[in-house]
Parts: C-alpha cells; structure tokens; sequence
C-alpha cells in the first residue's frame, strides 16, 4: 500500500470576504503582520500569509462568484477555516498514489498550481474526518 | 494598546465523533501515527496527537452531550476542522491584555487546562475572521 510522507504542517488558511478587512483586523487587534497581496487566478482568490515562526497563516478571499471559496462563505459569511495544509515530498506522486488507493483526490498536481507555482492537491474532506487537506511541496515556494 | 506575542502555529485541532476509528483511518490511509489517547476531564474530550516536523494534528473526541465539541460534530457530524492554536509567552498576560482592549476570550487560564495541565484561553471566532484560536504557552507541556 502507498504511504504518503507528510513532512510538516505548512500553513493554515482562513477563507474572509474581505481580504483587506482582514488583514487590518488581524493587524489592529493581534499585532499580526501579512505580507505581500497576492492574486491566484486559477483558484480565483487573493492571498495573503502573515508568517510565524514555524508555519504560517494564510488568508484567501474570493475574486469572483466561481471561486472554490465562494460557497464556502455563502455557508460562513463571516469567514471561518476553510483548510489546512501539509507538506510532502513530491505531490504527483503522492496524489497519483493515494488515488490508487481509492483515496479522491481534488485537482490534479500537473496542472494546478498555488500562487508560488508548485504543484497542488487536495485529499477531499470524507477521507480525512472531515477536514480539507492541502498537499503542497516540502521544499516548495512558500518556503524558500 | 496591547499586543500579544504569537510565538508559533501549535496545532490544527480536528473534533472527530468516534477517535478510535479516527486514529485508525490516518494510520491506515496516511500513515500518520497518533500517540498516548489522553482524556481531559475539564474539557470532556478524548484527545491525541500526531506529530509533524514543526507542529501537531490534534484530534478529539467528545465524552458527553455536555463536551464543548459536542454541539460542534451535531452540525459536522462526520468531524471537521475545530480550531487552530497559537504559542503565545503567557497565556494569562496575553488573554487579559486582550480582554482589556475589548476582545471576547473564552475560558480563564488562570483555572481552564489543555491535557498537559498549561493553561489555555480560546480567542471567540468573531474576533479572529470566524476561526476559533486557542492560545497555549510557547514552551508549554505539548512541547517538552
């Protein structure tokens, strides 16, 4: 049987209707600094991570009614966590080798990619109790 | 105004019906190993940990209609994310420094206690873009 390689818990992400918004609140109330806006036009979000010692925090709003996220705050208008991320060694291979185990897998790691340009997948939440879970490079643009 | 200092993301916390089944699914599925199942009377949950690199999965489980996770899992009754934990110098500065500038804190650390017997305060999601944010002594017992 396949066994991925987690190596690290990468970031978790906070989906917000209002990017802006969030980041000033984040910054007035917790002293909480985001870094550089970001737009990713393929998952149809803007971004931003505000960066901790050892992972980070990553805030997503939709840019449009298509996003993935869009339903996601249609059932949480005021935004809430939306999903958590891991890393692993290299994503097609654990993507294509959960999915052989029968493990569905969201997106496929060729062509999708996070705001960095590494290969992305997510293991959908019935198989992981509920819980959204990205795949994202051990080594990957979010951590240079 | 006071800020806290967040030292570092903790743990993902994933409120789960049944733990045992949980912990076998990611063991079977991911390979990833839960340690000791712990229970912590004063929060009514079952609880575990998995280990990463730099942070941990923590799952949980209610042990009565009363648990603070139960009303959770009755609208996500397959589990989901729960919330999120945040390393912090001292819980008790930083939850009063909080309360004093206005911001809603559950629990009082001086007597609220994760497993490991640190004091712990939880963020009210309405001050933190709906997410759920416990705070937990940097160099508490989760990391000895």
């Amino acid at each position: 049987m396949f066994t991925p390689m987690f190596t690290h818990l990468a970031h978790v992400s906070i989906a917000v209707p209002d990017l802006d918004a969030a980041i000033g609140t984040l910054k007035a109330r917790y002293g909480l600094a985001a870094g550089e806006v970001m737009e990713n036009p393929q998952q149809q979000v803007r971004m931003t991570y505000i960066e901790l010692a050892n992972a980070r925090i990553e805030l997503m709003a939709p840019t449009g009614p298509d996003s993935p996220i869009a339903a996601f705050l249609a059932r949480n208008p005021r935004g809430g966590i939306h999903h958590f991320s891991l890393g692993t060694e290299d994503v097609g291979t654990t993507a294509a080798g959960l999915k052989a185990g029968g493990v569905q897998v969201l997106g496929d790691p060729s062509t999708q990619r996070n705001v960095h340009g590494d290969p992305i997948a997510f293991i959908h939440p019935k198989e992981f109790l509920g819980a959204l879970v990205e795949m994202e490079p051990a080594a990957g643009g979010t951590h240079e």
